[in-house]
């Protein structure tokens, strides 16, 4: 047992897991949205993102992605937006010991917010 | 049921009140560290942190402390510092139907950094 | 002259409290915006600004109002919003020796966006 | 004369490029300090920085660095760190018509802690 497992044995490996995938997902949320971006910066922004969560915790694979017609719409006659969390789309996997967890954002057309939640 | 509640049917009351304190968790570090703040102005920061989260999902009851000798330290002969992760000690608890949940972080000696976690 | 000042003999004590005004804005923005907030922990939120900016350099006075109208339909049917960029109504005053000068941002109808500028 | 330079004609060219120059600067400390970091992932978190940096009004250039001797004493024996403002080695050049502003952060020995300052 790592030093820090000790800390989790109230847990069992899924709720760790749950755990770990939701601070990731709180902490780009808000570390994150209101970076000024275009069409031409995401993919930096997007690689930046997924390197930043990957050195988290327990996340073993992340993806990244924005709602580029959502981006163009906000951008408008202008060159650029702030990244807004309307616009991500994202998964991270969480993995202790041998349970694996997703935990997604996406906006959600029936409660008109960006919901966050696990994956099935 | 609400409308929010049947995306989280895969999860138990336990395991989702875990994902939204989490989530808070997150968020609250990555909103507010980089805060400019004093001695004197931590109140209005520790009430604003408090009552930002309890606005968030399943959120029942907030602690928010700073550890008022680490800043200090930090401040030193200046006038203020930026918050740190390091200062914060906060509880936050999350509840769905009857299961709560004390989600916490605190500096861990051991560890040397601030730990996230679920109190028993 | 104090220790900071010699880094600043570059500047007119004009272009000193410009710089020293818009270092604070484009800090405020970037730290508080995506809060979440209701109208309700609007004036919390509001104060741990207001007390955050007034530490920084030069800071003598500072104003800090939402857009209450624009929140209000931000939030629409939900509990509460993140804040917007859009809602800001914040001036800045910074003093360089007995030169004053007042940053602003607030929305600006003809560009479309919140605009930081200073005050005449 | 664009929509937007009305707004600045109570500045001088130097002004309204020193303006700029000072709220980027305020604007990317407060929204990427925090963020974690690597060794390994710190390129793509200043291509980053430095793509969002230049989309602002009035950058025409910049240039972003880690000091990463204080990124690696921060990460210790562990994987990572949060980016600290101690770390960044910024220049951001703004110009107004024929005028460009030079606008630096870097760590200041004497003040300990990180200056924003004006380039000679």
């Amino acid at each position: 047992m790592s030093d820090i497992d000790k800390y989790f044995k109230n847990l069992t490996d899924r709720e760790h897991a749950i755990f770990e995938g939701a601070v990731s997902m709180g902490a780009l949320y808000h570390q994150f949205v209101g970076t000024p971006v275009s069409i031409e910066s995401s993919q930096s922004l997007k690689d930046a993102i997924a390197e930043s969560i990957m050195l988290q915790p327990a996340v073993v694979d992340v993806k990244v992605d924005f709602d580029m017609d959502l981006m163009k719409k906000a951008i408008g006659d202008m060159q650029y937006t702030s990244l807004d969390g309307n616009m991500l789309i994202i998964e991270i996997t969480t993995q202790i010991n041998d349970t694996k967890i997703v935990t997604c954002i996406s906006y959600n057309e029936e409660l008109q917010y960006p919901l966050m939640y696990v994956k099935d």
